[in-house]
């Protein structure tokens, strides 16, 4: 079941989830492409189902599951369990629905109103636990033991990265020629799917991931060539705190051209600018291409630029830039 | 040159616009299907340039225009004139840059900031005023004196309700069959071309406007039969705090079924609920016609409705929801 994701597998991924999730609009502005000095490609996963491209990968992996991966002799039901207190988590719970299984999810108790909403509104039963590592692992481990639930990891599973390369699969077939494409990387889902489907279809587009400085865990490992794990991030991008996953890791070191950092300050700027000017509510982590483009234009080839916007599940009650 | 904008020239009019407009996105959201109990179609002009449907009637204004309507002797250039500190201004100055000629505006001096950078981005030269009716009006005459600027209304002119129809046109292409189209009224300019285009290409459709209750002048208006001026307004839409106009009302009057108020509560609601679940940057007064849908959903005909967003020009310093 859990084969490298080549580009076969990639494509087999985009016609499962087909009737699940959005082929998502890309937009431009005149504004950002002035600031650029480039043609720059919004892919606007903001607007995807769940808000944030995570329902790629989470549908994709979900309706992958054969009969024979679940154990539900056990409780008598199919179910799938994830730790998160983000995206993946509503994702989750949105892929169960669509496959019409339960969904178990492992949260913070601390975790924002908004996403608890968020995830139990998908029909997920949620499992509250303290904010250790140790605590949501037992707590998962032991809901496992008792339902015989599925866990599927929000980045490090090959099911997983082949639905997150859907999304530069689209955008090349919406935006042909695109000399660069840019996505933000935490544990590397996206950006793996993103050079595994560039590197096959279009070898000559480089792809770039963005990161935050705060935590640039990814720019680290592809300069030792090897994972060095995030310790203590420092970000608004709340989506960017984790490490990169073995199985991301290599194809991100295999095909990706180069990950540039930028700054909170570059971030909220980005941010900010594509809810102004492009009336679109991004999160913190989506504007990250943004950012390390507008920062960094100079190291990004060519000029006709596609971005992986990933997500726009924002705090309305707490924009960055109202922070005191 | 100003004629009453039968559907022959609201379609002339929207070929005259089309290279300098956008066709603007349809979008749907399946949280807004369930709450309001019918299928609710977006159309964003939020997404249009300048961020607001003005940028159709100021275009379509403009470009109508005959040299022989300009008094360019005086100073050597052709130019319009409007006062405004609104989307209008925004609108009229893109527009003459899609000319090539220049644009005045008069703005109170305690205009928001980001306003006055918007019109001088656009390249119109303001000026600036005390903030009465009278101080702008008796500048706006000094400088037409002086230049032989033509005057473009906001919303009281055939050519601007021409353009602003062409929304709606582009709507029921986009959408077939909707039973029932919502638009803000303000001094109801894309109201009326909003009913104009519908009764005469698809007059079993209802128009309905869509208003706050602090500022219910065209309720009021159409209970009356004649103008009732608004006074004392007290709304954050902040777009909707004009009268109707002797060319607007009298559309209004003959095709429009029904003007529906929503409380500043509903509206901020409705707005919150379009970035939220949405992503979409909407501004208070394109939040009236998902407020009124919402709080009055059995006045409503049918179960596939078209809203119009107007506009996306928010002030992200101070969302409505965090107001002390």
């Amino acid at each position: 079941m859990d084969l490298f994701p080549d580009i076969e597998i990639v494509k087999t991924a985009a016609a499962r989830i087909a009737p699940y999730v959005h082929r998502t609009p890309v937009f431009t502005s005149a504004t950002v492409d002035r600031i650029c000095g480039k043609q720059v490609f919004f892919k606007c996963e903001s607007l995807q189902k769940v808000g944030a491209f995570k329902a790629r990968g989470a549908v994709n992996a979900v309706l992958s599951l054969a009969e024979s991966d679940f154990q539900s002799y056990k409780n008598g039901e199919n179910c799938v369990i994830t730790h998160s207190s983000g995206n993946h988590a509503a994702a989750l719970a949105y892929a169960a629905r669509c496959r019409g299984i339960k969904a178990h999810v492992v949260m913070p108790e601390n975790a924002p109103p908004v996403k608890k909403a968020a995830v139990a509104g998908y029909g997920a039963r949620i499992t509250y636990t303290e904010s250790t590592q140790e605590a949501r692992e037992k707590a998962l481990d032991e809901i496992v033991a008792l339902t015989g639930a599925v866990f599927v990891h929000p980045y490090n599973d090959y099911r997983v990265i082949a639905g997150q390369a859907t999304a530069a699969l689209e955008l090349m077939e919406q935006v042909p020629g695109l000399t660069t494409i840019i996505a933000p990387v935490g544990g590397g889902g996206l950006l793996s799917g993103t050079a595994l489907s560039v590197s096959a279809l279009q070898p000559g587009t480089e792809v770039i991931g963005a990161e935050p400085e705060g935590a640039d865990d990814a720019f680290r490992s592809l300069q030792a060539g090897k994972i060095i794990p995030l310790t203590n991030p420092r970000t608004i991008a709340d989506g960017l705190r984790t490490s990169l996953g073995d199985l991301t890791f290599p194809i991100i070191y295999k095909h990706v051209g180069a990950i540039l950092t930028a700054s909170e300050e570059a971030i909220m700027e980005a941010m900010r600018l594509t809810w102004e000017r492009m009336k679109l509510v991004i999160e913190p982590s989506a504007a990250l291409p943004l950012a390390a483009l507008m920062t960094k234009t100079g190291r990004v080839k060519g000029d006709k630029i596609g971005l992986i916007v990933s997500g726009g599940n924002a705090d309305l009650d707490h924009p960055p830039w109202l922070k005191s």
